[in-house]
């Protein structure tokens, strides 16, 4: 199975964009983030719970990279049929204090404690910095349609082979790590990433975005302002036996890091504004989408466990618009890109679903105009 | 000045829509509820704090009329930089007790003053029933570069006016009640209405929508999927002298009313989707925007203050995705009507704010194969 | 009519409490913050509504004097049974903007209005500085029992007053400002304050409480540990007509001030501390009361419109118990320097409410070993 | 290793508290809750990680037994330095769908693992009923001062025996389960429980509280009013190696379970009273401790996934004071049958933390005249 789409992305066949993206066009660009993932695909045929066909994985994202430094961080969750844990603490705290692990629905459990024993085993939490237990951050979603999700096939190996390989630069978009086996407006979804340069208050700075999309209904698709989904309606996934999820099952999960120095407070504000951006696509959150999102920033480093008042660098809420705007729009090009990056895939019990066809993609934005 | 646009709605003018609308295709539609409004449009010229120019008023929506009956409501601020009062209240008992008033910024104070009065006067607050005193709901936008906001010109007679004249069927839209002096997407914006008929658990329920508009940048404004903001570029607000807001100042309050069973939590669900509305027509949340949204259901009458266990209906979250499909589609068409609705208006200072031009939108939207 | 009590308060009376208060035992301890009341206090004999008699007034508290130049805050409600204007704001900006205006439920509209008609005409905002629109804070709770709620007595020239006549030092206390015509825990309550000084990572802080408490039923009254509602059950108050409220009917604001430098979100947990004093006083949050509570800091100053990134100091996480703990005390002593200063009250319909009888308080005291 | 204390509870030693219990005066009290230990305590000396010394376990809450119909529920944390997964899904659901598990710290992901493995492999989970995924709930408190908490010992059949040995009627206390390893007020800590019968809208319902205690500082420590954790200064932990965590360190989570018709918004309400209840024990919500509440009502049987709309029944908020007081007091209460059940326990590095000696502690409610 190729679950690489010769390395297109949606700028690639034309789809038009507003703002100037990163180097990479990717969250990476927001210096020091580093991202791993591992990738299960294997077995074809029936579903047999514990032997597969597998279609699944593990993506980490690493804020300062293997560098134990709490980030400062806000979340929000549209629609919360789904789990990220850690977020208590997250939100109490305002930092995010370690990595963050995306995988399929029930191999949470699985993926904890392998991020956990990692942090551990790695020395990344240091008790003489204060840290003497973990809460890591994982989220979710479900791929239980194409991958044998209860046979618990992520293991701490494949968590620790993610995180071990984590780097800077390009992202490997689509069918990979947790992104594996998830499905998107029906069509094959899974992991996608963008990136925004915008000037604030007279400085230059990145806001990066990477998603895991498994979320929407087609009938709503919209790229560009075009009603693809209602164009592209005869390419739908094929169920060959139970379960077949309802249209619209599924969820998203949204990381939005910027280097732009944002208190917890305007890092909820940020990750407030990612629905905004799946609704240019077409979502509209639905009740069995779990669409979880988390925003971080790299800037203020040291400040987390600061032994007397810590010294920080601070946005004024009135030159924040930019920063708004890039969540927006680098949210709307990396679900879009998940789009254009998955490839077809065959999963359990032969069910299928197919990767949005490029081709009819832009006979329809033609169609519209947009090409 | 002429307040009126010949009664044109978006769907007059060929905009397609997705969804079935009600009768009126505005929150009456959702039975019980009445609308009244109040248009205060007095004087030209220069700015003198006190004496006008006036550019002003008041909508108010009664969730069940006249009558003392609370509804189960949820809320959300996608940006709260504005005001609703009576949230706290709201989000702690599960109910709306009273009446919703939409106005200026700085006639909040007069107004919530006002509310209470007609509440105690008209009786519509009664002892007996346990309640002993009153937390209006009193959302406000500023209309400032229209009007003279100082001038505090909403007095009690105002707001018993439009309370007392509040009735059901079609919903005057534009430049009238609260949304008299509002900018929208930098066009002539105010109040809009929309509404959706569903089938959701089998039965057949209405969603109605009423929006006081003043939120936007013009190059985010989208209609259809058309970037109808950067096709009519041209066309901006004339503002002669201070304060001159930021493009993008301003807010936008919706209220979303429903007869579907919902409960508190799925109110707030309800009210969570109407960001996703707002962004199809271009909106970001901007920084300057208190984006603050109530979601009400009338049924369930009669069980705020029960005597003994209440018996309810409640529609379960496994059906509850018409309902949120119905209010980010009446979300979107409802700003689009304040905005088709809403005429040329000259100001304070003489600052004018142009209507979006009918003209040039279908031009737009043809050009984009959409009409 | 005597609203003093010779300026006895708790600590006079022998009572034991934790912690060393600040030069005031007063939120005046966190320099900067003035306080002001406008008490009214006219007419006897039975309700005439519109006409008396009157109980009432208003307090203010200025968290930089008047000064234009927003604090940090955060906001948290035990139970929302009441108002406070303002917070959606608060919560989205982490700013409190303005000024703390505190008094009766039915006046919270005149208030708002006086607050921001005050801001304008004194100067207080700037649009120089980027204030276009005002978002007071006001908050209340309900003297319906003593006072002509419905007869809106509270006037602009009130709330002018108190603003005017804000000072920093000794803090007048009981039936005062805001205060007048409450009740705390079936005694007489009103307006009460403390403060703690601490040493948080190597530096020297204080926290300053100011609540207007008119909260609580008798049988949960504790005061240093000895159940001071139970031992003191046959002093309650006379009702001679209706409204007779809900044992437990009322409400409580408490405002916390500290100089100690937190962001917005750990303010928020400042916020959260206060059930925890009210508990020590035996307060459960009833259904009828509005337990709301506003936390600011002082630190930070000019940074919330700085123009580029604002320089900040931050107090880490791993330092901030000493804070939450003065929190607590300071609420739990301001409760009941709040009843101890009160006086008996003879409101409409010859309504009376006896002030805590400072004898037997002590004799409590003494029963349990704890004078 | 003795870790029993001769089943003694708080009542038995003579300390007064409010409130009528139901007959186990436990969280099984309310019918159908069913809870399950498992107790791993072995090995002596010091800490070789990954080889004990264990002194660490799990408890689970069944709400409604190993039936799956979800219950109505609702959660708050007053200081979120902790985990419970699964509250995203309960908020915006208004549903608890599946059981409770509480371990320690390290455990969770192992645990979360197992119940889901378990909610299988019982077919707990029905997908005819719609049940795609699961979202398990699973909360812990850190006993990593006595138990080798990077030893990961809490396996998947330890979590499977708990669960298939749930029970109703009494609950073991102390030393057992989650509760193990855990630390109170700088006295051996662990699970409590308490319930209280009352009467509300006229018809009698329960409410449990079971907790797992590992919170507190010593000083703050207060039992029937009177100051214990001075009068027993004497009797602290002793740390002979790294980590010694810092007083306060820890974490307490509390289950509050009722019979009473209850909504998800009246729940969170219920919720949040649980800190007044720990206030009345001295508990301040230190930086360091996940002190994290759920509370769920096991009324309204069959409603979560009813096809149409479901007949629901609802406590009116006018009615719901009872609740509230009944959940401050079983809480009270539940945390000091914790301290006394609680045993003096050894564990890596020869770490001891004593049990509250019953003996002083009935010597200082004498001396406070409270026995």
């Amino acid at each position: 199975m190729n679950n690489s789409n010769g390395g297109l992305r949606a700028r690639d066949l034309g789809i038009p964009f507003d703002g100037e993206t990163g180097i990479y066009n990717a969250i990476t660009d927001v210096a020091g983030v580093t991202v791993g993932h591992t990738t299960l695909i294997e077995g074809d045929g029936p579903l047999k719970v514990g032997k597969g066909p597998i279609r699944t994985g593990v993506t980490v994202i690493l804020p300062r990279g293997p560098h134990y430094d709490p980030v400062f961080a806000g979340w929000y969750a549209l629609n919360g049929n789904g789990e990220m844990t850690g977020t208590t603490w997250l939100e109490e705290s305002g930092f995010l204090e370690g990595v963050i692990a995306l995988t399929n629905t029930h191999s949470v459990g699985a993926t904890w404690d392998a991020v956990a024993a990692w942090q551990i085993e790695r020395g990344f939490f240091d008790t003489a910095a204060g840290a003497y237990w973990l809460l890591p951050v994982v989220a979710e979603t479900y791929d239980g349609s194409l991958n044998d999700i209860n046979g618990f096939h992520v293991k701490r190996e494949h968590v620790f082979a993610a995180l071990d390989g984590a780097v800077s630069g390009p992202v490997h978009e689509g069918c990979v790590g947790g992104g594996t086996g998830m499905r998107c407006h029906e069509f094959k979804g899974g992991i996608g990433t963008s990136s925004r340069k915008l000037t604030a208050a007279g400085e230059s700075y990145n806001v990066g975005v990477l998603v895991q999309a498994n979320h929407g209904r087609r009938r709503e698709l919209t790229i560009a302002g075009v009603p693809v989904g209602k164009e592209i309606a005869d390419v739908m996934p094929v169920y060959n036996r139970q379960p077949a999820p309802e249209p619209g099952a599924g969820s998203i999960i949204v990381i939005v890091a910027t280097d732009a120095p944002l208190l917890p407070h305007q890092l909820k504000r940020l990750a407030r504004r990612v629905p905004l951006g799946m609704a240019r696509v077409g979502g509209i959150g639905n009740q069995t989408s779990g669409d979880i999102f988390l925003a971080f920033s790299t800037a203020n480093a040291g400040m987390a466990h600061h032994s007397g008042p810590a010294e920080l660098r601070m946005i004024s809420n009135d030159d924040i618009d930019p920063l708004f705007e890039a969540a927006v729009q680098a949210t709307e090009e990396a679900i879009i890109n998940a789009l254009v990056a998955a490839t077809t895939m065959v999963g359990i019990n032969g069910n299928t679903v197919y990767a949005l066809p490029h081709d009819r993609l832009q006979d329809a934005l033609r169609h519209y105009n947009r090409l």
